[in-house]
């Protein structure tokens, strides 16, 4: 499985990912499911990927291979020269359609599963920062004031803590907490889930990443939210009322 | 929806479940998923259903059927006379076989799922008190000191909670407030499970339910203990070291 976590506030975006893979607990891999383009201070990209991994490798593939032949003729479409954000995720969308329209159908003979989930978030010099949430049939929401962030993979474990503390008013720093606390949540509680966590933070108006690093299983300070995070519940838990007298 | 958590510490068995049942989200009613049995101070049963709502009313009805029965013909077996918890299981395995095995083939044959779960939990004079997990299939399985609790339905987003504060050595009102502090998680990230909850306690060594009631969702404890724990987890969240400097 995998667990990815994209918040969009006022201030700007943040990305958070796993980087465990597997096909069964025997089959178990390490891959990077964030993936992310600067260009000339112009623009700034992120994405995450959940699903059947041929597909997103091949929706990255695709865009990737677009931007090397931009190179050369640079009438190609691509995600670094697209008008908007909304363009970007339609661009994504599209590959998605591409890769599944190739081999869905075989994926699905064989009896596994084909669908995928790519989360996209950035911002272009001229627009807004936007994060969106494309589906398998390339098709895409967009995350509003009302719900400032979208889960892919695990997501039910890690769901209330953003539930309870994120709004569109956030502070940058405060959302980075907020992310790692329900990643944690999510490692404690699913095994498919799993260390080193990929991080990447673009601030509004910035249109490069502010953050963008691995944070190892013995980062001090993953350790350290992790660690005082567990203390903070036992703390919290003890100071609630009783319902059964003691 | 369904979320019922069962939790069997050292000083007895604590169960708590929600009331909503639903067949899409435009058709929601209220059943009650738990269900008490009491025989003259020499044991105390509790079971909370999940599933195919057909399945766990006809195995309630044929436990309950063979209880009336055997007030004529003591020799028939139930879990009021049978000799062990261990045997209750078994019997309630029996009944879910028996409805499986009639109606499983034609309830899949028009779509809809038959699986069902029972947690099955109590103690009988001159036994330990037990908790066991009971599947579609008949076959259970037993909790133990490494896992003090079982979930039923809608279980991940109330599972980091339990994992962090329960331990074989808690306390019954701290297992109280851990199983109201796990449902409130759980009532806030998903509108399938819903109030008023059933909430049964069964100190050790009792043979009767020291708790057996309804809580209402204007119930002043509950709703203590709920934003209690919100503004116990904003507060806790606030200490927490930053990852990105402010």
């Amino acid at each position: 499985m995998t667990y990815c976590v994209a918040v969009r506030v006022a201030d700007g975006l943040v990305l958070l990912s796993d980087t465990r893979t597997n096909a069964g607990v025997d089959n178990v891999s390490r891959y990077s499911k964030m993936f992310t383009w600067e260009a000339a201070d112009e623009r700034a990209i992120g994405m995450m990927c959940s699903g059947n991994l041929s597909i997103t490798q091949g929706v990255m593939t695709r865009l990737n291979k677009a931007i090397r032949m931009s190179a050369e003729d640079p009438g190609i479409e691509t995600i670094l020269n697209a008008e908007s954000m909304y363009r970007v995720a339609e661009l994504v969308g599209l590959a998605m359609q591409g890769l599944q329209d190739r081999y869905r159908q075989s994926i699905q003979a064989e009896g596994s599963g084909a669908d995928a989930t790519i989360l996209v978030a950035g911002q272009r010099k001229g627009g807004q920062h936007r994060l969106f949430m494309i589906y398998s049939a390339g098709n895409f929401i967009e995350a509003t004031e009302d719900t400032p962030y979208f889960q892919i993979g695990e997501i039910k474990y890690g769901k209330p803590i953003l539930d309870r503390v994120l709004t569109i008013e956030s502070p940058l720093p405060e959302v980075v907490k907020a992310v790692c606390v329900s990643m944690d949540s999510t490692l404690r509680s699913n095994l498919s889930v799993g260390m080193p966590l990929d991080l990447a933070v673009i601030r509004r108006e910035r249109f490069r990443f502010d953050v963008r690093e691995r944070i190892e299983a013995d980062d001090p300070r993953f350790l350290a939210i992790s660690e005082r995070w567990g203390e903070a519940l036992r703390d919290a838990f003890s100071t609630l009322p009783a319902i059964l007298p003691a």
